[in-house]
């Protein structure tokens, strides 16, 4: 299947009181449990989305490419109709993202370690023993307030041993490379320019480094800091801009809410649970159309290498899929970011099973939402990015192309 | 399928102790049989193949794209994850490299062909009768020893009116058109140069043609000879660069040991059957991470209309496929680098089944390897320079992209 970009799209693409829901299942892909023969998805009891399917029709999306396992940056963008290599995501910013900072334009994120070095300098811990996070917190507080070459370095608490660091003010140039050695038993290195513009960028990050080694050296065995993932806010044209939507993201945790403000979508408040977020999407959904629904659970079931619990939330999901069947939209989009296979305990290259319902779809022979089944389904294997397209088309929001 | 670049892959593989095995069968593909409707495939008996596509992921690939048939050069490039379209081997490339000849960077290569001309210069047959290999043997050396221009034209034999002519010197160009004007009845043209930079290069293809034309006067049939294909030996990045491999090739014909070469792989010394190739295997698997078999017989089967003989041969590689499988590498891909379907005795644009067996591979549910099973597979239809990826993935050897 050959793909189209977004500036072709948004030529074509028109408005339209059609709407389209696309629910993400972070991490639906699996593998087979090998007592079972069965994958999470195909091990789980899901009546409601075997129905979808039944109605609907099927395939397997690759997020990037064949081999090519995602971060969730990359693999939100893909399904958002976004090139995630063109559009790369850097770590400092997927880092604030997920903290619900408030980036701006001009902005450099990195992303921080606490980490231990010993007398002679050389890492010793990465982690600093995975110190508590109100340790962390009150270590950023510590080394907030500093300005430097008229710069504000914002440290914000992530988790543990993590944090962020946002530079604030003019003129910054993310190109530089990390001070985080990734081993053991070396000293920090340097941060240095990749481009000559660069530079005063590099030099305050290391004026940083230097001075937080005084103030932590009595931290011990947090005594000091490793950065890495230097990045600004990728300019991205928005989903209204490219596709005439009015999009809306619904989604427990904040690195989804940011990465789909990246892409111009209002966030909706909402609650930790699968039923608070489609008690959200009733609320609100006369007032947009196109909603991003993000269940965060099966991923780090995955990542846990938790398979029943997998299953169990796949089902909670199915359980709920009513409350948001009988809004009864135009187009239902249910697939995942990537696979997240409890047994490989991590994301992976796994292509991703998908489901299209709506009227116009032309449905297929499959009868049920699994890995298996979609390798016949009438979608094929293809690339994420163009969902948005299929979607779009089956709401009857794209004009024809051509005379 | 959208596809990634080795630049991409890059950057995301790692060395690791797994294994990745890739088992070339050439000219795999093939056609029904029109009193069977079976395939050369689909005929062989396979218990073993059968077997690892049951366990494995199956699908077909285009080694270059739909109805595109490709040459070996092209098809096996694919194979190796290089897109064959940006990095074109030249004829006269292709053809040192089948005789094992060691080009050197700044050499340019071109194919060769001993013909007959008559009285006035025209051309009245472009392979001389299909001279002895002796007498191409001995005319090549009759014509060896030339310089021109501080060029030194170096002419090999490769089979019956056909040889390489090798030019060594400095600051060759190889952009120069073709003096084989590919019928009869007219005379060879002369060679001219495609960009001003070859100039020189036309200027000593011309003078070696007139030198030729003179000292081969007395050897009819083989009166005069025709130039195509001027080529130099592309600059690939290694297959270690690129994928972090230490990879080495197993092949009994020299052209696949030197397409191999081209992308820094080690040639294994080995004998003329399968089971040499398999013991070859077998003696070096400790030293490499990354094995290229190559099964010559299929394609020369296919070439020569020997649907029996093709079928034979697969079946022979069947039966010596369990001192492949007993060493349990950690990847096994099975595929050709393109079809020759022994009906048509010519290579050809159909896809070719692939199947793919790893611990980490989520199987699908074709049972046997042939091409309409294969249809049916999980991996789908997709680009032949996506197996190296997807290989990778599942030997563990690619880490995430992006945060």
């Amino acid at each position: 299947m050959n793909s189209v970009d977004l500036e072709f799209i948004r030529h074509i693409s028109v408005s339209s009181p059609t709407k389209i829901i696309l629910l993400v299942i972070d991490g639906l892909g699996g593998l087979p449990n090998p007592e079972t023969g069965k994958t999470e998805l195909e091990t789980a009891n899901t009546p409601n989305l075997d129905k979808l399917a039944a109605n609907g029709i099927c395939g397997l999306i690759d997020p990037i490419g064949p081999g090519i396992t995602p971060g969730s940056g990359p693999g939100h963008l893909a399904l958002f109709g976004y090139n995630p290599v063109r559009f790369n995501i850097g770590r400092g910013v997927v880092e604030a993202l997920g903290i619900d900072f408030d980036l701006q334009p001009e902005d450099v994120a990195a992303r921080g370690n606490f980490c231990t070095v010993d007398k002679a300098g050389l890492v010793t811990d990465r982690r600093a023993g995975r110190i508590p996070t109100d340790e962390c917190t009150r270590l950023c507080q510590l080394l907030n307030g500093l300005v430097i070459d008229k710069v504000r370095p914002l440290l914000s608490p992530v988790r543990e041993h993590r944090f962020v660091v946002v530079f604030r003010g003019e003129g910054l140039v993310p190109a530089v490379s990390d001070s985080d050695p990734q081993q053991i038993g070396v000293a920090p290195k340097p941060i240095t320019a990749l481009i000559p513009e660069a530079g005063r960028m590099a030099s305050i990050a290391n004026q940083l480094i230097n001075k937080a080694k005084t103030i932590l050296a009595e931290h011990h065995p947090a005594n000091m800091l490793l950065l890495r993932g230097f990045s600004q806010r990728p300019q991205l044209p928005t989903m209204n801009e490219v596709y005439k939507l009015k999009p809306a993201v619904i989604a427990s945790y904040p690195m989804y809410r940011g990465l789909a403000k990246l892409v111009g979508m209002e966030v909706l408040e909402t609650g930790t649970s699968i039923e608070d977020e489609l008690a959200t999407l009733k609320q609100n959904y006369a007032n947009y159309d196109f909603f991003f629904l993000h269940i965060k659970g099966t991923d780090s079931a995955g990542e846990d290498g938790d398979f029943k619990r997998k299953v169990s939330i796949i089902e909670q999901v199915d359980s709920a899929l009513s409350s948001l069947t009988s809004l009864e939209p135009d187009v239902i989009v249910v697939t995942g970011d990537h696979s997240t296979p409890a047994l490989l305990k991590s994301h992976s290259w796994h292509p991703v099973p998908i489901l299209l319902h709506s009227k116009w779809c032309r449905p297929d022979r499959v009868k049920e939402f699994s890995e298996s089944a979609c390798v016949s389904g009438g979608l094929g294997r293809f690339h994420a990015t163009q969902i948005m397209p299929l979607a779009m088309a089956n709401a009857l929001k794209l004009t024809k192309f051509g005379a």
